[in-house]
């Protein structure tokens, strides 16, 4: 069960916008999200008490983006604990909740494993509910670690690549700290850019269907300060095609073992007309969106999501009134059948570097990404 | 001034919608148009009585598209004629109102010599107007006539290319009846795919930010009975990836005389995605598309439109009370600049065929344009 909650005002975010934070009112143990699909509109906080209310927030995109959703389904796993709900059961639909994205299941199986570990050992339940709540603070803390280390590694290469500095940045979607528990990723490169000076503008690709570009990436840039500038998807041709484009930042939400990436619907074409313009490529994620037991590109499950999210326009404000049940304002005629990936996938010769918070791979070819991960599995052991 | 009422339901529309229509009620001649910007919701027409009327009709893209445009010129340069008012400052405006499709000025300019020629013979401004109502009436005709043959000779090229079969043709923004006397460009060809039973399916780009893809072609399209799907322009990417574009057929707005193509933002990125996977690009567009006073893209005035239209949603449905002073309802934080030209270009290297009424041109070379332009010249002449 979900409840909603403006936010206080007095809420001063020094170091970011909390996307995500487990809390412990009187009334028991809760999963506080901010509510993305609210934003820029209004800033209001999703509480979920059980799993299945994280389920719903995860399927609607309330919280959303590769590393946020493994913070949030490994805190699902300590909710359903802490509350003392069926844990297998809560594990086994919060991981299957959207297919795409590999971090959601290695989430949960981090605190699944933690819990069943504690359990093994002490027999208890509220022992083992502690320690899945450790493995999820645990992931959110290693997470915002990385974030800061993505933003170093891709600021090395971006100066590395871009010698005259002043970077002019396109990105797509949106992988800034409301998908992290830090930074981000691509929007961690580009924050370290504008810090250190060197970031002459953010495109903003707006990022449809949902136009997390638009609402969250946009926002997150305002409130950095930084220069930035929204684009329909589809404007971005021309900003490449006049040189107004130095480099290319987006995330992943799977890279595959040959270093396919799945990410949002929109970044393939966008590496395409990289490549077409000399432009590099970069794709930002931490070590745990490479899934390697996911071979190539062509084996990764693409979720298709609802036709409606095309066919009509949802947005924050649209007064329920003006809405068909789950799907905004009709723009195109009653009975059009809709394309709608969620994502597509980039195949790695499209792909200049993949940074991560173990450095960057370039070119990205399956050994280099293999040894990649080897080195941060050694390191977390 | 333009006043608007409701479209009688006893209109049987036998061969298309009257995107454009003259008439004389008592109270004296009036442009009709069908207003755009309400489709697919409602079909309401549009009454203009005079040209500034018919400007703001232009700058509102309640008409629009570049051959109907050029019908629309005309018939405004009459109507201005008919009523008594200045012609050469409502050419003046009208010509002006939207820079790059140069369809409008060449129909101003058809409709203001022939009001000028037959003012200089006879000095009756009354025989003057009605020399400006023929030229427009006859652009009209012709252009019907142009679609035709450009449907047959665009499917002609098809089936050569394509020598299989079952055409899977991709489209961005709107070609259709909506903007022409005929049954309009790239759309022409595709509904003439459909009669023949030789179009498997067409893939309709939402055509961000203003839709005309999902709100107009989509209408056409369902309208004329064919198998269509919507995608997000975005998602293009994705289908050429996993081959199920044959071709793209998209029109234009302007043609230099080297060959580059203006045309509405995202057929650029089309055109690169086109070349990556070795699928044909074929512009579709009447001989007055190409400008020989334009010689290369460089030299394209691209309309950069206002930043609302990406910042804001604006569609038929949405109250106007949820709605910022023009901009619809806002999707990106107060205070975001975006970047919104109305087109891009495509250079001639791109496009496999320009489809003209006289024929096709492939390779585009800007001799084998002139050659065209030649021919199309002796045969009005």
């Amino acid at each position: 069960m979900a409840d909603q909650h403006a936010q206080s005002g007095d809420d001063v975010r020094p170091t970011g916008i909390p996307a995500i934070r487990w809390d412990e009112p009187p009334e028991g143990p809760v999963l506080v999200l901010l509510d993305q699909t609210r934003l820029p509109a209004e800033e209001v906080e999703l509480v979920c008490t059980d799993a299945p209310a994280l389920v719903e927030a995860i399927r609607s995109l309330a919280v959303r983006g590769a590393p946020l959703l493994g913070i949030a389904g490994a805190y699902g796993v300590a909710l359903a604990a802490a509350r003392g709900f069926d844990v297998e059961a809560a594990a086994e639909a919060l991981a299957g909740a959207r297919p795409t994205a590999v971090n959601l299941a290695v989430g949960v199986r981090r605190a699944r494993a933690a819990y069943q570990a504690a359990l093994g050992r002490t027999g208890d339940r509220e022992q083992a509910a502690e320690a899945a709540l450790a493995a999820a603070r645990a992931l959110h803390r290693e997470d915002a670690e990385a974030s800061a280390r993505m933003a170093a590694h891709g600021l090395a290469l971006l100066d590395e690549l871009l010698p005259g500095g002043g970077h002019r940045v396109l990105t797509h979607c949106n992988t800034g700290s409301l998908v992290s528990g830090g930074e981000g990723t691509a929007f961690a490169v580009a924050l370290a850019a504008h810090r250190s000076g060197r970031l002459r503008r953010l495109w903003v690709d707006e990022t449809r269907p949902l136009l997390q570009g638009a609402r969250l990436t946009a926002y997150e840039a305002a409130r950095s300060g930084m220069a930035y500038t929204l684009l329909t998807d589809n404007a971005a041709g021309s900003l490449f095609a006049s040189g107004e484009v130095d480099a290319v930042l987006v995330g992943a939400d799977r890279i595959a073992a040959d270093g396919s990436v799945a990410n949002k619907v929109g970044t393939y074409p966008l590496a395409v007309l990289a490549r077409y313009h000399h432009v590099p490529f970069i794709v930002v994620a931490p070590v745990t969106t490479v899934d390697p037991d996911t071979p190539d590109g062509a084996s990764i499950e693409v979720e298709q999501r609802a036709g409606h999210e095309v066919t009509g326009f949802a947005a924050p404000q649209v007064p329920a009134a003006g809405a068909e049940a789950g799907g905004g304002i009709p723009v195109a005629p009653l009975g059009t059948q809709a394309y709608n990936p969620a994502f597509d996938v980039t195949p790695p010769e499209l792909v200049t570097a993949i940074v991560t918070e173990e450095g960057a791979v370039s070119p990205v070819t399956a050994d280099a990404l293999a040894e990649l991960c080897d080195r941060s599995r050694r390191v977390t052991i």
